[in-house]
């Protein structure tokens, strides 16, 4: 997940997009072929130290400014090719664009993470359907569940998360590109155009209209971001109380290097469950910074754009992070059955009316069959 | 608004869920038909003091107790009746099923000023699609724009986030029903039918299995509420900008007692886009709270789910004082063409290829189309 | 604390900022006696319904319009004294001065629960400090501690975060008072001696210049709340795990009428930690809310001082509601010896070296020797 | 302040935290003179790649762990001494120190451009003071001011902040040290001397008792760089609105390589103001997360404090890129005094009685005069 956005995959998306716009633009017969074609292959062949680029651009305070300046250098044998880069573009509709460009990736990969967790907790769901537990509620010993409820719980509450996450994307990962004001202007009414193509090449999709201060899809993303990093705190927290020395039910699997205690050697921390949580106390503020910046000024605005991408950078390390640990804990959930009855039997619910878990079985075939008809 | 949330309507829907909740067990065979009759007679007949009852709630912890009390002492005469009432149900099912009846209605409510603003920004969008005008960003001068591609822009934000409202309401808005611990027990089997038919009773979606600790939708409707908010916010700041003195190019309706000073007579201050804006710092926050809780303790939580209520309360309020007085400026909004034309005429800017508007104007009717087609 | 924000309190204040004004101005000789006379005699004699009030002031986006409209009205005979009503000051000045007013009020409230939780661990912290038990440190059996050591932290934390607040409050809660644009214009040089004279009346502290647009005092104040609900929802947190069925160390006393459980009569649910967990998920983003609206505009902003007063109130609230609950816990939590012994020898480290607590007592001392001598 | 925090950073203030421990455990006779000098000089000589360890932190949740394994290796062939490496401490200690020594090297290069920026903004205050200007209210026209009195309430407000700040590190910037379960046990009795002696040696203050759970000292740091970053972003709102081409009254300076537009080259955008209108954008959100941390858990908690680190960090880094950005602007301001006599002259109040700025004056010097003595 670091890679996905680090300087190099961005330095690769912009010169995608300068790529990408030349070419939409010589197919629309705003600039030449030839033009398109010089500006392309210096896309392809410029060698520039991703590194530095970005020390540039954060003084610049944008990236395209000291890109393009490259690029131009590049061409400087041919001026007209070299004063044709960007043309029509300004410095937003590549950083959104690039910006697009990492959160479909990203979010493939945090896809793959949560496909594997929804996968483990449909196993332990509906093994674990009809083994009778004590429920717990406002910390508190209640009556009696499938033990398997939780575990089917956790996979309705993560595979909607993921839906909403899938949907916001499908929506909202949108091509940006509408030069200084947003409205395509000097590109002789083909603006609309250009762009459809762009969105193409990039794999991108393709919005009515630029959105350089219209950010709901970004705050959409980042919220349902939001949601999946808590659902997957929901799944950490339980863990976490389930294994507790004095309810002991089931703990996370055992992985080399991970959960040692520096000062108790006989310790097993729940460090997965962990990170989880520690993403999921992070999370809210990140997207509350994105909501905040929503009433950006005018045509574009000022520090609120600019404000999204570390935000929705982090919350995706921190959805990465957490969906791997929970996957992991999903795959290896270590399940005491002894404890479970100890502690049911403990509440003297564990048989007769008391124990009345048909209905919870019930309902976790019933939350399988959702998962699998739906999600 | 106010009247949506206020102890009387919740008390109204808490006796809705228990009235439900008996016939739907008589329809079921779980208790009998004259039993059902008279508890929910009881619930039509008794009369209780909604502020008194809110005190009570306040130190139990819950709405429920105290009404379900209230209820039994009303059908003292009948024990087994008495006994009845509530039966199978917890309080937390009492309190989010009320929570979700307000969310519904208060969703409506707020629609309908969305509507307004909509039906209004469309008209401007028309109206002034051609008129050239200087385009800002990063609230400096930049390149010439239809004027009316900011009303088109301002509608489309809004419209996707009113339909992202919409359909996390569509999808969240359950009644909540699982007993105890979530298990639908000691209903011989028959809970999920109960929960279908009271759903059905109180207009209400349905889940697969209770969500006590799966709050996701809660935490999207309130995203959902937090991006309407900044799309509103986004029209304010724009509105407030224009309203300036050294601008001039809008500025807001003028409404009896309405944006004075107290100290400046001849002031017209932006009090509608203060709301808005007000509203839109405020949001963010809630929002955050929301998702934090979202880790929630086991069958049912510790703190969390009784975090969310005030919040979602605060975001309908502030969504619908926003909405309103956007609504109203939307319709009424003073525009000043001098203004605007002296404004863009100081760029030099303000003829020949400079104020190419053309594509802005297609991109105010490509805008309105999507809207018209799609929202 | 509702009392202390509620509209007919809001009034009152702002009433007596009005005469606290006119009685200043007529002691630096900027009005006449008697005006100021018959200014502060209808501020005591006028009637105002404190509703209807509130509701004008809604639609003027301010209170001071319709109240000062209303002093005007009543002073009708006297049209000087009429026009001298409010001399000098605008709008924010009086919101600002009555929200200071209120949080002055509220504040002290607050440190009586404050101090009553403090006493309460103070003593427990002392009986408890020679008892094993075991240590726990994420959420995993660790070493043992001495159980008092837990609630002297408790208590060091909140002792910490009084601290702050008492300090936050001391030098923040100071008289608003700057006229139209903060410059104390047209009291012939007088305005800074107005001032003082006003907030020595209203019992509040003086700042250098007036602070519309500089909120780092209500921030400041915020932040401190913000930490006092932590480190009370700390100790919720942790009361609520000492009193899990599997660890039974203590619990919330019984008190009548909290606690219960709708469908499980014989649980008692810890409703004092779920009030204090509740608002620490509420409040760090009504902390973000206030600090999101530092960056106000120019010499008095739009939309970031009105954002921060339901805000303020909101921290308030949830502060009192959580300190009277924690109060209560501390004041009469129940302690099973029997069980921390249990829990601790299960563990095997109940004796010898394992159970090596010494250091653990002489940090209680030096934990009570601090807040006695600092706090 | 990226040097601060790095990885290399980071591994040397653990490496001085594992020296400076064995030394106060040999001092206080706790451990031998030999073995503490051999430690010492295995933490002085050993190498190892911050890279490569922050990898193995990462997956064992805890940087000590990893570490220590190094120096015990380091020392294989003394295995008494390999043994007593990090004897007494815990993983959290370590964790805890190494932030906290960080916090103190980033708060005083914070500092640094914070007073830069106050002696600028003294300088033009000063300088200002007497210069009739438009002061304006909810972004209207309102009163003159003197147009140095905006500066001197910049600086107010950012003194304020940062006085804030310097007493919340000065009182917050503790030692860690406290061993598995917070009771420093194992050590002989000797642990509050250890403790007192590791603090000197790392230049922290030292705290009456470990504070694992009880992180109201991270907090309170961490809402005075919000503060402070929020008296930044409101410099840079201002600054923002002045710069507009319809008010024109201040510039930013021009900074080589900064502030161009990537489609309009005549264009000088406000990148500083945009800088810090960013990171208060960004601030509350991570404030928040910290503050809904301090529920931990228990002795040592699951998730909150390894959720502090990273968002303490942040807070740093937007602190210090917009106080350099906005030190620049101080002290590099270009102000357009003509601008200012013609947009008061707009507002007809430029003369006579309306434009008392004598109170306005007075109030600059009052501040500066405050400033001086206290800050």
């Amino acid at each position: 997940m670091l890679a996905v956005f680090d300087d190099a995959a961005t330095l690769r998306h912009a010169l995608a997009f300068e790529s990408a716009l030349a070419c939409a633009e010589a197919e629309t017969g705003v600039i030449g072929e030839g033009i398109a074609a010089r500006i392309t292959a210096a896309c392809a062949s410029i060698s520039i130290d991703s590194a530095e680029l970005a020390d540039e651009a954060a003084l610049a305070g944008t990236l395209a400014i000291p890109l393009v300046a490259r690029l131009r250098a590049e061409l400087s044998g041919d001026p007209e090719s070299a004063r044709l880069v960007h043309h029509g573009a300004t410095s937003q509709d590549v950083a959104d664009t690039v910006l697009m460009c990492q959160v479909q990736a990203a979010s493939r990969l945090l896809l793959v993470d949560l496909d594997r967790t929804l996968a483990a907790l449909a196993v332990l769901a509906e093994r674990y359907a009809g083994l009778p537990a004590i429920g717990r509620t406002l910390l508190q010993d209640a009556i009696p569940i499938g033990f398997g409820l939780r575990f089917a719980q956790w996979l309705l509450g993560l595979a909607n998360a993921k839906a909403r996450l899938v949907s916001e994307t499908a929506a909202g990962v949108v091509l940006q590109f509408g030069g200084a004001a947003g409205t395509r202007a000097g590109l002789g009414g083909k603006g609309a155009e250009i762009a459809a193509r762009m969105a193409e090449a990039l794999g991108l999709g393709v919005s009515v209209a630029p959105w350089h201060a219209r950010r709901g899809n970004i705050a959409g993303i980042a919220a349902s971001l939001g949601i999946v990093i808590g659902a997957l705190g929901k799944i950490a927290r339980d863990v976490s109380l389930l294994a507790q020395n004095g309810v002991g039910e089931a703990r996370e699997p055992a992985i080399p290097g991970r959960g040692g205690s520096s000062a108790m050697k006989h310790k097993r921390n729940p460090t997965g469950s962990q990170i989880a949580l520690s993403a999921a106390l992070r999370a809210p503020g990140l997207v509350a910074g994105i909501l905040a910046g929503l009433p950006q000024e005018e045509e574009r605005g000022l520090g609120g754009w600019q404000a999204e991408g570390p935000a929705l950078v982090d919350l995706f390390l921190l959805a990465s992070g957490a969906a791997a640990a929970i996957a992991d804990i999903a795959e290896g959930l270590e399940i005491d059955e002894a404890a479970i009855a100890r502690n049911l039997a403990r509440t003297g619910q564990d048989a007769g009316e008391g124990a009345d878990i048909g209905e919870s079985r019930a309902m976790v075939d019933a939350i399988l069959a959702t998962y699998r008809s739906r999600f």
